[in-house]
């Protein structure tokens, strides 16, 4: 257990620089140290881990400083249902233009409630997925890509699979903080993950379904 | 059938500024229309199509206008082989810290590896999923939540549930540049859909699992 860190320390400890502790205690990211003079603050090991917390949240998260930070406030409240913990962890990530408000014209809408109805899912109507969802099938829509509509069964399966292990690993611990923390970083980092890994799975499957090259399976005989 | 368009007509059918249609005829994303004089030309149906497909991917798929003209150059090779439109488009969403080079230090790189023969996946070591999960995965060791890995098989299990629907709209097609856009379209939207499915199957199996309010587990005797 590291304590008594001056702020030079806990900079070499964390591989965070002193201004940006310093930005991060003033924005209140980072808890106030022990003060031990009216110059000087001594850190612990729980500072050095907020640090990292903070930043996997802003440099693998992707998230802006006033993100992260009220994704922070909601881990440091352990009165709030776990399920609220959830929404802040969802709307933070749900905070880029993809999830804007625009109004919706296509088809999008209508199709996320049939699928939702189908899979039997209790959702809120301010689940911002909801939003997401029929504003990318909006979009498959207007590009003459509605086809890819037809899937969306599977791709349905797919995320409760993924949130039956996000829900399996936020069980894991008992402590609600613990919980909260899970609960923060798989939904912001789990995006990523899930990415990536259909990145790898994309090119198994296209290999196993189009082994020969592009083209080649209508204009092959003339070759 | 629209043809004969001056740029002020494009504009207005596409939604497209004028200023964004120069800029983006400048630039190569979007090919020169029939010259009818020494300074007009005329845009077909094409163009509008063209220009919905440049804003999608900008605005929705959040790419920059290098990388959409990347990804683009890649639909207009209908010689190229469809695995490498793939790589285009994955490349082209990778883009980002996520994926940056970074050295691995971490049991991630080697986790992904395991999960990948466990699944029984042919993968070149290029892929660039292989280093944003081991980003992923190592940022979870960092912050102690390596428990999150214990379910990296379901995640690889929806992954590959995933890439199958993926390529099954890419068959729906038998023209060429059709599938080209069509990979390019799914792989840069999809990774927005599965997230947005992810966070409505993410309500309803927290509220399955978590019913109670965070915390009455431990101390609902007491209240």
């Amino acid at each position: 257990m590291l304590s008594n860190m001056k702020v030079s320390q806990l900079c070499e400890e964390s591989g965070v620089s002193v201004p940006s502790i310093k930005f991060y205690l003033r924005e209140g990211l980072l808890p106030a140290g022990e003060r031990v003079s009216a110059t000087q603050a001594e850190y612990g090991t729980e500072h050095v881990e907020r640090l990292r917390l903070i930043r996997a949240l802003i440099d693998v998260g992707g998230l802006s400083v006033a993100t992260a930070q009220r994704v922070l406030e909601a881990i440091d409240s352990p009165d709030l249902p776990l399920s609220y913990v959830f929404g802040v962890a969802q709307y933070a990530i749900s905070d880029t233009s993809l999830y804007a408000d625009v109004p919706e014209t296509g088809p999008g809408a209508a199709q996320v409630a049939a699928v939702i109805e189908r899979m039997g899912w209790v959702v809120s109507n301010e689940n911002p997925g909801r939003r997401g969802a029929a504003r990318v099938l909006d979009t498959y829509d207007d590009l003459g890509q509605q086809h890819i509509a037809e899937h969306l069964a599977d791709y349905a399966e797919a995320a409760e699979l993924i949130a039956r292990a996000d829900l399996a690993a936020v069980a894991h611990h008992t402590d609600v903080a613990d919980m909260a923390e899970t609960v923060v970083v798989g939904t912001v980092l789990g995006d990523a993950l899930n990415a990536s890994l259909r990145r790898i799975a994309q090119e198994h499957v296209s290999y196993q379904m189009f082994p020969a090259p592009r083209g080649t399976e209508t204009t092959g005989s003339e070759a």
